[in-house]
């Protein structure tokens, strides 16, 4: 924590105390009013803060975009953000924006060399909004992502031919709704992480997906973890932060 | 319904309307004050009455199925048995217990000629109690029971292995805990009915079997149905009736 | 399944391995990229692969029944499908639809001659459209059905004048919301095989579907199996699996 | 309301105000440190107070006893009584005890006459302990009973052929665990008022008493309505209650 | 049932066999495909059939209500009929509609002398179409109601100033959201049977009406029983049935 | 409660009994049939009653606030008011709407004095309608409110940076949706009473809110109280009370 | 919190930075390895740390209470400890124990001047236990408590003729199970802040306290917040905050 | 998964399809009736199989073991394993047992530089068992681990007074039942992945874990996934295999 951090300045004379309080009064956040905005972030963390854009007005989006764009940071991630949303941003701000996932991407800069390889595997079609939020989000972060679409376990040898790509991988995200079959068998199949994604397709007794998301949570193969029902994002974010630990 | 063979007796002049009365009257239920039992029950139904041992006094269980043996039935069904109650009711009733399954057979009779094939799997050796009240109860009712336990998706290779056997199978029942994927891989496997039971095995978010439970209604594969967490009786007794027809 | 079928025919020498692998890796399954057609099923399950239009877009439910079209598969099922894309569909591919049932036929193909005898009875006039479902998937796939509509155990008249019709059946669904105490009715009433949908129909405490389905998973009736809320589809695609067995 | 008599009584003279206000200090309430027994509730509602049993200890239960005993009551119910705690309180007090039930009665008195008709009908021999309690409640406030045990529907002619004794009731107590269905099919047999009971008897899906609670309070039957699970008391309260109505 | 009644009959020479059978088949129910109707029930149950509006057609709501005017029936109840389709209805048969009940009565005749006394009291202003829809039922079948709306539990006074027309009820309707305690409180005040019907008013932890379901059925008031989440009709119907037993 | 009052002053000789009796039939409640106004609630409850506007009609809403501003009351507040119910109020009411809250304010008076000081905090920007309504709340009850918004612990330092603010709270509303840590982690920090609001803000096992108030109810910090889900009225209506006897 | 605390001093001149330093890292927390105990917490939070003694051995209890005694804290709290823990916790450790609340106060010490006024309410005998743990914690904290216990909202005049004593309280907790109504009658009766504690008093759709603590939330009384099921500590902890408030 | 690179050594050569079909039925699993073991999985995963050993009787339990280790798997770990069971074990087997964690590790052998950096932390002294389920697995499978207990959010600066600590780590696991607030802290101060474990410590609404769940899948921090509740083993399995990524 940067508390911390200041306090070891202050502790190797780098740092007056009176400076050091006045850095723990002025962190780097700027208040908007309507939100903080962590300016230091991608110091801290190696990534940008994220703007989660579904209950947001298109202002407020907009004005924290702006602000960190004219603060230096690039790549920032917006998510769950509607088209009319989008429309109002890109004309505010330079970002480019993606209907499937419903991220706008603001300040975007190329990658230079994406890193590792991150295998995102969906149960059928429906699944793919969601898996694709996790795969622009860790393209986004600088993670090679490689897309295996529609390979549920109702049809075994559609996810078997496969099994040389899943291979490869340093890190799957399984994203499957209805019963989410698929993250306990790609489980059985690496020797990787895996992480589950449950999302809210199906009906009935999926119950908006909590039924791949017990599922999941109860997955009789080890090396699998869950994130929440249709989170794209965190599986992304996820996936890259283990994906750069292969690269030390 | 009897009630409609009873009439259409007298319609075809085989029975007069003052004895179609008193055989609606005397319907071949006995009345033994706590229970009534249906001793015409295997006629119409192709099987006895099958007695449910959980919430029964020992002395209930020994009285129904006593006078049920009186009257000429055999191998009756006595599920979830405690082996005290067993115990109690060996010393009245000519019977055979099962600890596993937790199954008593009361009037116990050898079946001649099993029928048809059905295939039990488990995914895992804590199904086992479940899986053999399914593989008893269709023994009993007839049928040939082929057993294959231990083996859950977690380790495909294990269920592959015996892909033959299970495409040998008139019907199919799948036993298994924790996120029950078990069903969905067997039903994407075979093309003969599959019937899921999810068992209570588990711990945390299997929440006492729902998990499974939830997972095999939402299975994306066809041809699945389900039966209640740890129901192994009701899946036997309905495979052997999904079996039978494979005979006709 | 078909690695196991490729692998045998190498061992008798109908097959080199190098063609055996091949085989493996070009399995008859077409990548659209938002979808993966598995052509050889009907082959391998007996009936073509169904499409479940809920969640797809026009233009990707339309795709998948013409390349299916294309290859040869007939009596396509589209199951879960708006009025929309239907008209989407019609104009693009040979297709029938239902707007009840919501289901559309691509590249119909008249049934010569049904077999069996699958029953099919509804609560009320409110389960209709599920029953529908039901009663088109089981006829499109070749079964002879037989409606009972709107006898629910509220005036049980209604349902026993029509005991005759029910003992026909090889067969029975039993489709029903609110408490759903129909399958466990029907299921005392008939020893063929009961397969019990729960639907949606209802408000307060019914919960979507849930009383309905606790209701009919607790059934005391013995050979009833439940499948998910409003899964017209799968009970008829089960309801021909057995119907289909007792043709044998 | 007391305090609304009082009022009256001091309007039409027959109290004068500082009467009134010491009585509405002074109410027949008694206040043992760990209750506050009612003795006047037998005027003002028509039934001593009961004494639910379960959680008080042993002396607080013959405390209460005692002291209702000694100000003269009679036929004080006291409900999910062990038979440890009834050992307690019949060496203190007179007092009755039915172990099915766990009901004990203290300082019993006969009904003269008991009234009307109230028919108690139970799906299955389990749950007669409800059923016992819904009796002896109605039978100790002075109802006639009758009782139809083990009539549930998956046997439905035991139950029709009972159909005439349910249509004398002038109230009919359902009680049923696993699916519940059995108030909806008395609900479509009489035209009289159905109280239906859920009892916890079940595995898995039943869920404690949920399902057959969820599927009597969604009855398609006209006419029922429903207590807690397990709540044999409360419904032979109830059932008195409105049995005495038919006698005014 | 009338099966039985039938059979009674040929047993006193009032019926020949034959005429039985023949009434069995002929039941006076009439299938219009999408419903039965059952035309005697006015007979059999004392009351007319209720039509539940809210998933029919107005095509099926319309066709219904008129075969049975047809036939005979009067004040036909149609409930949770949206006003487009009770504009319909009105166009094709004599009925009158009440937008906050969503009730219609098709076939309108006057009651000549309303029965016993009904008392319908609400939680607060926003019940007010539960209730109403209680209130137009027990009228319509012919019984006499009093209003007491909005006399919730946090203005303990509001609804104590009325405790002398809740003691003048025969039955009491309870209606109430939020947390229900409505029932708790009234069923302490009188003696006779109450009604407890939770609505789905609230937000958050209300749940749709659950909270204040679970709190009515764990009341520890005596003689309250519970009818479905906005159940009003079926409240009504019930305490008419209740209130009818005080006349005879 | 007025009853006892109106008797001590009986007692006390200020009030005859005839004039009691009146005063209690004769309350300070208006009835307009749909809902009944409390007058002196201000007098006995320190504020004037409180208008739940979601599920009342326009004229209903309006016609209470007029009735209650006609007879003195001042600063009526109605919470969940639609814009177009605000709208149809303001032409009828003096009154100020604030449309983030959605709260209005009906006879508007300026607070002389703000007492005491409440602080406000959320966790992110989507929480704040919730926030603003307690804020509103408090302040129109005549609180002094601090706001702190977009604290979440995800950046811990932003919350920690406000850490002085909060000290000087009397009474500190944490608001907060998704995992609803902010309570627990502010239930460190201070030592005064802390009202936690979950909201309904996420998406998946959020389960509108109910992940939030789980985990704000087991809130592993000392002082925690918890609201329903967007409970924001309640908690700044709490917040104030705690807040005053800080003045006395 | 104390990092600024630290830091204020610095800028001061009270502390030299490098002291600052040591004293961050040197934390009056005390490491048992099993657990961190904080000596300082009395000075920061008002009251010393609270040991919760469910899930610690006997070892552990007595072990962090004797490092707190030997530190100086006195009337060190010990919750929901078993009679066996308390027994070994008073051997070694001077303490005081009562199995009602099976609560232990180690290094006992009377308060000299009990402050305020604090009003514990119950619905019935059943609820002492969790309402015991309320009392004897903020007696121990220095509240004066006052004990109306069995004041159930069924029996309306008990909790009515306390209402002198409910409205001296400066702060009122509601201890009820089953449907937890009497939080809602007490908050409409004083205005003062009312705790909600549910309780797990009950069986069938009380769940555990899940229909108590639903019916306290949603509760349409202002001014009342809620604590976990059972947790009288909670309600009492909170409860002398807020009484402390009235004396500054 | 082996099939595949059984095939791909028959493409290379290095097999002849005649040992290749004869390896995919003879695959390296021994069934033992009630078990199969897969002997190869330490070459194909990383780790020998893991036995269960809650439902498995201590012959099954012992029975695994000595095949396993007799087959030359060393380390072998045996999870949730009774201190009967483990007696029982250690008879027939060498092993080594845990009592906090239920731990057995059958043919123990040292690790010889364990690699990396887990930090595991717990909010409270009652999630060890857990916690060391973790530590174990970890460490057993060849990581370097750090623990640190009791640091829960309720006192945040003994979590703070440890972020050097934290900041080291490769990955942390956060173990904590009540509000799992853990997690979201430790995910806003750390930059690796976040594993986070829900216990069931805890009471009430903590509903054995599932608040804790649904806190840790709501996060609003990133870069956290979650596994089942009570689930340490596979939270250190899942710690281990990322913490193996940052060695290559």
């Amino acid at each position: 924590m940067d508390a911390m951090g200041i306090l070891r300045q202050v502790r190797e004379g780098d740092l007056s105390p009176e400076e050091a309080f006045k850095k723990l009064q002025l962190q780097p956040i700027e208040d908007l009013g309507y939100a903080r905005i962590d300016h230091h972030r991608a110091l801290r963390q190696g990534a940008s803060e994220v703007i989660y854009g579904e209950s947001k007005t298109a202002e407020q989006v907009a004005g924290i975009a702006e602000r960190m764009a004219e603060a230096g940071s690039t790549n920032i991630l917006i998510t769950r953000l509607s088209p009319e949303k989008a429309a109002f941003l890109c004309e505010r701000v330079d970002a480019r924006y993606d209907p499937t996932s419903r991220i706008a991407i603001a300040a975007p800069k190329d990658i230079a060399q994406p890193i590792g390889h991150v295998v995102i595997a969906t149960g059928g079609t429906s699944d793919m909004p969601v898996a694709e939020e996790a795969a622009l989000t860790a393209q986004t972060l600088g993670s090679h992502v490689v897309r295996l679409y529609d390979v549920g376990v109702a049809g075994l040898h559609r996810l078997l031919s496969q099994a040389e790509e899943l291979q490869r991988a340093r890190v799957v995200i399984a994203v499957a709704g209805m019963e989410g079959a698929l993250a306990s068998v790609i489980g059985g199949l690496v020797d990787c992480p895996v992480i589950a994604v449950p999302t809210s397709v199906g009906y009935g007794a999926s119950f908006g997906g909590v039924a791949a998301l017990l599922s999941m949570l109860t997955s009789c193969a080890s090396g699998v973890s869950v994130v929440n029902i249709d989170n794209g994002f965190g599986a992304g974010f996820l996936a890259h932060r283990i994906n750069k630990l292969g690269e030390k």
